[in-house]
């Protein structure tokens, strides 16, 4: 595909390499002007996005600007959103295939750039609409003739993350006496914690996996079906699948209703599908799903812009690899200052690490620059009783990216000292900003602080559906655009395959009657199932 | 202090860079021989390590002993166990402290290191008894005569991450009809979510401050009181407090009780202190709180070995030391296959990056060498699913930690395919481990795994308190001697003091009546307030 092209053949990275021997200094007297913090400052989709704390001047985001250009990253986002397959190494047995969750929040408008997938969209997000509708006519309900008050998805990896993060930072907004509760793992100890806390007769199980073949989640469906049965209720009753037309789990004997998901969507970017539709709405209401697919279908079509000053996700995108390729950070730390948003750095280090953490290009050759980098975080102000320490006084430099809100999601808030607690909450995330780029001079060598370390600020009203919606866009479309940038597949994951064909020669030497392959008595396998005391007795 | 030493004054290290040219390709075709898996494994306080695939050889073993030996490791460990002041930074002002959390469960001899101290603890635990004893009788109760089913724990960092960690880890474990709970973040949000599910009039709210003058715990404090007063509620019948004796917080009039805590026990290093005791006792029983200081005990023996294969803790240090500072990789993944771990990687972000994420040395000098890790990770099968591709095919190489249990917690597994859950999620774990050393070679690029990327396992009978205890202790001592080698302070957090005077700045300028100095019209702090959209209106 012509669009593709080769991160170290863009003319502008020997610009950005050479600009990046004398970065902007944010610890300089005057670094931090008024002129600039009120210039470097987006607002898009409900966000202001503030990166006068990045160390970029104008020549680095002209060159940036060259270097999306070059790279044709708006052309390929738009061939991505219009249905072109991205999800391809050429030369090379791969995906193929089209890479399309974009279109399923593409139903505002009467001409979807997908229209085909956009039409399967809401053709599921109908049912599901007649589902929750059925649901609060008692249509459908227990034996009892009771209503269900709670939702256990089960699912992993991105039929979990996302959905769970987006439960656990809209769980605000949950429609009175329904709730979720999430089952992930194939440790028997999860489902059995969570199974213990719920009133199953009142529960809806929802089965959650593309394939319909996921270990874990047909373990723990197994784990589930037996708890009800011991509980004396009938599955079938109980239990619904969101899984691709055609799968194993497609199958009306077993369910009370099943959802589609289609080849198109994969797994980290599904959670605005059905993935995440089904149990988002029956906890939250339909029509605050929809201001989520709202949200996320503004941050999309800013994705559109070709100037990175009109294009958060752009401005995102180029600002980590400018940390990332030429300034050599590895890492990057996403910090809300938000307890709902606990959980939406695990779901990033999916979304992103998944995507990106990849070393052959989409021409089938190992690549010569670095690409997806290590994220991980935690809410604000709690991480700073943690690790910002290292942040701060480390020998590694981290950027950050903070995320806030203006107001509050509860409104119960309280005044001490003539501030609230939100107040208190932002001032820490600007003080933030500001300590890791300015730092200090002290005589006193360990109350002295290097400063010059970059960060950014991501600032909305308050978390709603609307807003989570764009957050998770914004984000999901600055993975893709960085992925199109370095020339790698983000849409794979061939570096999960190895693990589960290990994973299965060991579980066949632990299963009470062995099958498959025998294994040479030096394998590895062997020798660390005996080293780890788990040999058969 | 003689027994300080820089680290690149170490004869081992030298030797250790030579060695580090041509380190031990894990990938070679039999580079795991049987011989290998089960030579390197050391058995300590109920845990295996299995290291064979760390890229070591006896070679690298030898000098890893040296430099111990040579940087007087265990001598150091054995002093700040005896009260030596570790706590320093020689030539300039610093906390000058003993660091003595150790003492806190030197408890089952009649010859402790640190009498004076571990009689401080007994103290603390007999009054603890006896707290727990009159909730049992009922003569703790609320106005009704109700007995408390539930405690909030209110603090912050060290009194929030590692007990909140110790929890959910040993939740099995919870009395009938006893629960916990956690309040940290001053988001006003945090605690209106936590609020929102509890029946207040059989709740205590645990207060947990050492200073006593913890900004979020305070807020949070008030928060909490006056949702209690809007209840109907005496306070004062429902509040504890865990904080020095003698701070703002140690106050009859204001709380139920109030235990102590000790300058010489640092927040990171607290949870077997009060400040993790009274939670967990409460709601585990104080028998199970006993047995988790028995594992860390165990743990903190075994750190007085001067033989790295007889020493777990002294062993992981410096397994760390050698993929940091002579493999460059400066992050580590900690990865435990066990759902009830959830939360032990953030605790271990704190209690890490808080005491090593340091560039000062002991001597007050700025070190030459890297210092604290980066640490993160998710509970296996989870992360498997999200950020493994990362791990496997990613351009950074890191680390991986893995930790898991023989048998499940809960007993609740189910049998498919010939395997239970908690076989699938072991057979699991030991994979990734040798898919992460040995790669594969295949036609295909986007299928190929370059291998040789280190990773080590600690694994278990149980996750139960005992063992919960010794893990806990197992990496406090290894992150304490990864200082002593790095001979940087572990134990302040100066990095932390800047962003809180930069957030008193901000929130003057937020606060309705204006306090404290004027800050110049060009202020960073002023004009990040501006185009953060916060400005007073």
């Amino acid at each position: 595909m012509d669009l593709f092209k080769n991160f170290a053949d863009i003319k502008a990275v020997q610009k950005l390499e050479q600009l990046a021997r004398t970065p902007y200094n944010l610890a300089a007297s005057t670094a931090l002007s008024p002129e600039r913090l009120a210039a470097y400052r987006v607002s898009s989709c409900g966000f202001d996005f503030l990166y006068g704390t990045q160390r970029v001047d104008a020549q680095v985001m002209q060159a940036l600007q060259e270097l999306a250009d070059q790279a044709r990253l708006v052309e390929q986002f738009k061939a991505m959103k219009s249905g072109a397959v991205m999800n391809r190494i050429i030369g090379y047995d791969s995906e193929e295939r089209q890479v399309l969750h974009t279109a399923c929040r593409d139903i505002f408008t009467d001409k979807p750039l997908s229209p085909e997938e956009t039409a399967q969209a809401k053709e599921q997000l109908d049912r599901l609409k007649k589902f929750l509708a059925d649901l609060d006519k008692g249509m459908i309900c227990n034996t009892k003739g009771e209503s269900f008050t709670t939702m256990v998805q089960v699912g992993i990896g991105g039929s979990d993350l996302g959905p769970r993060a987006l439960y656990l930072a809209l769980k605000r907004y949950c429609q009175p006496g329904r709730k979720a509760c999430f089952i992930a793992n194939v440790d028997p100890d999860d489902a059995a914690a969570v199974l213990a806390e719920l009133d199953l007769s009142r529960t809806l199980i929802n089965v959650v996996s593309k394939s319909g073949t996921t270990l874990e989640t047909l373990t723990n469906e197994e784990l589930v079906r037996s708890a009800l049965t011991a509980a004396g209720l009938d599955p079938a009753r109980h239990m619904i699948a969101v899984t691709g037309a055609g799968s194993p789990m497609d199958d009306p004997e077993k369910y009370l209703a099943a959802f589609h998901m289609y080849d198109y969507i994969g797994g980290r970017y599904s959670a605005t599908s059905m993935v995440g539709g089904v149990t988002l709405a029956f906890a939250l209401g339909y029509e605050n799903f929809l201001e989520l697919l709202r949200g996320a279908n503004a941050a999309d079509q800013t994705g559109e812009q070709d100037n990175i000053t009109e294009n958060l996700p752009l401005l995102m995108a180029l600002l980590g690899i400018w940390n990332r390729n030429f300034l050599g950070h590895n890492t990057v730390a996403v910090l809300p200052y938000s307890q709902a948003l606990l959980r939406f750095p695990a779901h990033l280090q999916q979304c992103d690490m998944e995507s990106n953490g990849k070393q052959v290009s989409r021409f089938g050759e190992s690549v010569q620059w670095k690409t997806g980098t290590i994220v991980w975080g935690e809410p604000g102000t709690n991480g700073q009783h943690a690790f910002y320490q290292l942040l701060h006084q480390g020998s590694e430099i981290v950027p950050a990216e903070f995320i806030g809100f203006r107001q509050s999601q509860y409104q119960e808030d309280i005044t001490i000292k003539g501030t609230t607690s939100q107040q208190k909450l932002l001032a820490n995330m600007l003080a933030q900003s500001l300590a890791l780029a300015l730092g200090r001079v002290h005589e006193n060598p360990n109350k002295s602080f290097a400063g010059n370390r970059p960060s950014s600020l991501l600032i909305a009203d308050r978390l709603t559906p609307y807003s989570m919606g764009a957050l998770l866009a914004l984000y999901e479309n600055k993975i893709a655009l960085q992925g199109f940038c370095w020339n790698i597949n983000s849409f794979d994951q061939e570096g999960v395959q190895l693990g589960k064909v290990l994973a299965n020669r060991i579980l066949s030497e632990l299963a009470e009657e062995k099958e498959g392959e025998r294994l040479s008595p030096d394998a590895p396998e062997l020798s660390l199932i005996k080293a780890a005391g788990l040999e058969k007795k």
